[in-house]
């Protein structure tokens, strides 16, 4: 039997994890796969901290470098995260025609391009599976499962630690800040949570399902990204009231040439698929246009998940080589050269959950009922909420679709007419 | 650019639309596998009933051995279905080495072995992805994304016609018989629905599921299946009472070296991801030893999601011979000869609903709790319903774990003390 020899370059969570995935299921693998998998590196700086693995003598080295130059491996697996030597080291790797798998979302959403190029003009493979999603092979799905459909559009919760604080304040009535406080004492948020709770964590994966699907990548910086830091407790409450609840989603969609990418927390009917995902869970609902909606749902982080995809990957590359494979690029997003552009902020369309905190007096529903008349915006269902007289009386107002642009330029009139306490609240509903 | 050819065999709802999607996405699926996809052969023995699909003249044919039998055809599509020629055109199609996709779980579920030996011997691949969950791409994340994990269980509502009628059911009060009439007048279900609402249709795929996560396919006479026709509106109302659903599920699992395969109606409670799958659509959830719960959902039927899974196969296959591949045999299931067996369904344990239908008279209730004791069924819930005095009360029991042959067992005492007015129900709880 070929045997296949592997290099992981970082002994953290992630690199833990594949170790022990592959050396507990090296036989059971052998036997699906047809190739001997064999771990034969794993690089990191601290190899005195026990990680709960136990490596076969020899096996641990602080030199990445010796074992992305090591021409006995075949496969070289970045779980070292960031932008800074994890890119040096995929670059090399693949420069020394090795084939890689990387977790690296950051660095696939910076770099991807550059990086892809590379592993083409190299002639290697580059798989990147739990980039997104972690436990779930939704970059699989996209890749082939769904290979023979047009791609309508993506919606994903595709941060735990968002859609954790957002299911516990919803489930117990806490404000933000307390579940924040509550989930980096548990560890479901780091003590720095901006990336998470911020947006950019989903954005990034957000940048690669839209490369995978419309061979469009745009900038990070041109994605309009939204977190969950400034909702409050009061708009989780009365979504809920309504039938929705809130979730932090990606959105993916492409309509003509125009691929709109981004990042919003969204009101999701009780009803549909997205909403029953709850916890530190994800999941990603395609709709395509033969498949109609499909979902795939599980934990999209964690040691073991994300191990379970990363081990995925490198089982494909083994297949791959086990099948006499001659040429290479399978995994690859295939890129749309100038045919799809990023569509304005601006100009994308959606119903609208609107908030506003009005002056208690005759007339101020009239002038934000008037100025929405007036910019398009076409009202579902208003509800003013009873506050027994006391200050500013709450006003939730849905609407049909609308464009971002109509809805901005009627809050700015209502704004201006000094009807409101409070800058209304604006959220996208799905 | 490589061109590959195809032919399908079957020019019904699944074969017109392969053929609409392959002539659709032809241009998108060549940028996307560096293969041009052309479609050469369609046959079907009636070639004038109108399929809504313009087919290039020439391609339309009453003769499929000849189709099996043209030496320019690299990949054979059968969707046709049955045991019947079916099987003869892929055995055939299999002897002259073309590479074969199937959408017939019939066929896989009752001939599977055979079929796969011979793919074995004569060195190409057979691809199946839609044989079980329709639009959901469950085959190949079984075969390639969780190939690194033991897979501890595998839970699936794989028919859409009982999952629509249970879904009714529930939502509408209404009894079996009334929404089965409903369902056959809008086309989801059949004239002689049999297939689907006694649970052999799920048992077909859950014996695919089985060989592809154990290497063991059992044969479908040894697998306890039991359908939905018997299933009473009472049982689900006061299932619902208690916070589940009823879901027709089918259950691949393994504990040591023995393998449970079945089809059962069981209660779902209703926050668990399962219970949200409503009306005609499908899911799998599978848990494995790294990837934990992981779950697939979409349309488990119909002619676009069928196709897109049948045409994400022909892709795979396109790309693998893109690549170069000189060897064959990625798609079929590992068998594991002789190391499972089929654990028998009296061995089986797990949390059980039963349904009592009691004598109003002293005792009645003793009899039932001793009896269930005396087995070492432990009871978890019991509630007994008013009946404002009128006839027999019916008493509800949700268990704790138990084997189903312990059950059986009280069950039979209880009926024979004669305390119970109709046999007493029995329902799996998941």
């Amino acid at each position: 039997m070929k045997q296949i020899k592997v290099g992981i370059l970082g002994f953290g969570t992630v690199g833990a994890g594949v170790a022990d995935g592959l050396l507990k299921h090296r036989d059971a693998m052998a036997k699906r796969l047809g190739v001997d998998i064999l771990l034969k590196s794993v690089a990191d700086l601290d190899v005195t901290t026990d990680r709960g693995v136990a490596l076969p003598d020899g096996v641990l080295t602080p030199d990445a470098a010796a074992v992305v130059a090591d021409p006995e491996i075949d496969i070289v697996v970045e779980t070292i995260g960031g932008t800074g030597v994890a890119k040096k080291f995929v670059m090399d790797a693949l420069a020394a025609k090795k084939r890689v798998v990387t977790a690296n979302k950051k660095l696939l959403a910076e770099y991807g391009r550059e990086i892809f190029d590379s592993a083409a003009a190299n002639g290697v493979d580059i798989y990147f599976g739990a980039a997104v999603g972690g436990g779930i092979p939704i970059i699989r799905v996209l890749r082939e499962g769904l290979a023979g459909n047009d791609i309508e559009s993506i919606h994903g919760i595709l941060n735990g630690t968002c859609n954790y604080i957002l299911t516990r304040m919803e489930r117990e009535g806490l404000a933000f800040d307390e579940v924040l406080k509550d989930a980096q004492r548990l560890g479901y948020a780091e003590a720095d949570p901006s990336l998470d709770i911020d947006g950019f964590d989903t954005a990034h994966k957000a940048c690669i399902l839209a490369a995978l699907a419309y061979g469009f990548q745009p900038a990070l910086s041109e994605v309009q990204v939204e977190g969950i830091r400034h909702l409050s407790g009061t708009d989780v409450r009365y979504a809920a009231d309504i039938g929705y609840r809130i979730k932090l989603l990606a959105v993916v969609a492409k309509d003509g040439g125009e691929v709109e990418v981004g990042v919003h927390p969204t009101l999701v009917p009780t009803s549909h698929m997205l909403a029953g995902v709850n916890d530190a869970f994800n999941a990603v609902m395609v709709k395509g246009d033969l498949s109609d909606r499909t979902m795939y749902y599980g934990r999209g982080a964690g040691r073991a998940p994300t191990a379970s995809t990363v081990i995925g990957d490198i089982g494909d590359i083994a297949r791959n080589i086990a099948h006499g494979e001659t040429r290479w690029g399978r995994a690859a997003p295939n890129y749309a050269e100038g045919q799809v552009k990023l569509r304005p902020a601006a100009e994308i369309s959606s119903k609208h959950y609107l908030r506003f905190m009005l002056a208690d007096r005759p007339g101020a529903m009239g002038v934000v009922a008037s100025a929405l008349g007036r910019h398009g915006v076409s009202i579902l269902a208003l509800t003013q909420k009873d506050n027994s007289g006391n200050g500013p009386v709450p006003v939730v107002a849905l609407t049909h679709r609308a464009k971002a642009s109509d809805i901005s330029a009627a809050l700015e009139e209502i704004r201006k007419s000094g009807v409101t306490d409070e800058d209304p609240i604006r959220l996208r509903v799905l």
